[in-house]
């Protein structure tokens, strides 16, 4: 199979980087062939703004979305946005792979989601009607392929617990997981979450290679999160909230997994 | 009062352009000092690199902690990260306004927060021991400044509301406003948020314009929202879980409000 990986550490020499080296090998020695966008190695370059629409007139007024689904259809992206969008095709499964900061990805990161994720791309897909509001949340160009993230903390595995201070880790990824990756189709694996980074050490290291070297393996057969299907009757349309029977009187993120129905 | 606008978005000819100028002159107009820090106007780096340390020996390890905690400390820097502490040193109050981009805020922004948050800054700050867990969520450099996010979305406000599909949007913002704004010790104000943007027209705008504006006005009298503070007795320390006698049972972002109890 084909694994994308994409990956943001300023630093190769880290925890990140030995992770993702391993996860290369392990993969690649499994048989697969894969790709790596090592956003810090290419400079990537992360503020999406009109000079990444190539065929603009000049002093126009630049508008994020209507530009970029214009030159997604018109094939006048920056040629390092077409790039990705080609290794996203590619991947049959895409790992991203970074440290948690601020409670969320490294700013690297998310510009390329908002560069690569183009509109007609991986929004602004499919019809638009009563009963059907885009292909989105399970549907999706995507549709398919599987996503995992690998992600490292610097807290304790209690401060992101149920009632830990800086929320669930499942609801501090929810809006990439649900959000980024959900949105545009792919199945998304419970994530693989290294706490603590500052107390790393060689017996640990060795245990945490051993623990993402099996979710590798089980990268074609873990049971996605069960997220709930946009367009499959669960909700109200084009509301889009969910329908009154449906966990009722329940709020928040986790109404939108169906185990909790 | 001295109010520092951080402002994302890469056309200045935009409904955030115009809302951003109008924040400027509305608040001038009452009397108080602003600065715009327009992260797309003055090309803002976003990526955290060793290039942000001034002194680093070639070739050594990068540590974003470390390498950022030596830094501050030794005043080397990058330029323009100093003058942006500077900035928020300077506030009273500090308005985010940017486009919800992928459910979060631009890359451009989120670069900001990553390099001008240096650790003896932002985080690191304060004692850790057994019954005070650093300066943060609540105490911190920026205890007794305010802070509000300014944000625009396409989606419609069903679509973020409690069973909405995008997740309602206090959670959606909560990993910005716990954990980016109250954890450094800002009091932070309910957000300002403009649905459906793709449907403005001149009569929305005028009551856009009107709504904020009143909240402008009140930026100092507006009850803060109120996130439970860290080291204040709810928390266990340092497994910093929510003790079991408040909102028992209970698990999520909700429970760190404290008129959840």
């Amino acid at each position: 199979m084909n694994v994308l990986i994409v990956y943001a550490h300023p630093e190769p020499r880290s925890l990140n980087g030995a992770l993702r080296d391993f996860a290369v090998e392990h993969l690649e020695a499994a048989g697969h062939t894969v790709q790596v966008t090592d956003l810090y190695a290419m400079n990537w370059k992360a503020a999406f703004d009109a000079n990444d629409v190539t065929d603009r007139a000049p002093d126009t007024r630049f508008d994020p979305s209507l530009d970029s689904k214009r030159a997604f259809a018109a094939g006048t992206q920056s040629e390092d946005i077409a790039r990705e969008q080609e290794k996203l095709k590619w991947a049959d499964a895409v790992i991203l792979q970074f440290p948690l900061w601020w409670f969320s990805m490294p700013a690297i990161m998310k510009g390329w989601f908002e560069r690569v994720y183009a509109y007609g791309f991986a929004y602004g897909v499919g019809e638009h009607s009563d009963t059907h509001w885009g292909d989105r949340y399970g549907e999706g160009l995507f549709a398919g392929k599987r996503a995992m993230v690998v992600v490292t903390t610097g807290g304790w595995e209690s401060h992101y617990s149920p009632r830990g201070i800086n929320g669930p880790i499942d609801d501090v990824l929810f809006p990439i997981q649900h959000g980024v990756l959900y949105y545009p189709g792919f199945d998304v694996l419970p994530p693989f979450v290294i706490y603590r980074t500052g107390k790393m050490n060689e017996a640990r290291f060795d245990e945490t290679r051993i623990a993402l070297g099996k979710r590798l393996d089980e990268l074609w057969t873990t049971q996605p999160i069960p997220f709930r299907r946009q367009n499959a009757g669960d909700y109200e349309i084009p509301a889009l909230t969910l329908k009154d029977e449906i966990v009722p009187g329940k709020v928040g993120f986790a109404v939108h997994l169906a185990h909790e129905g």
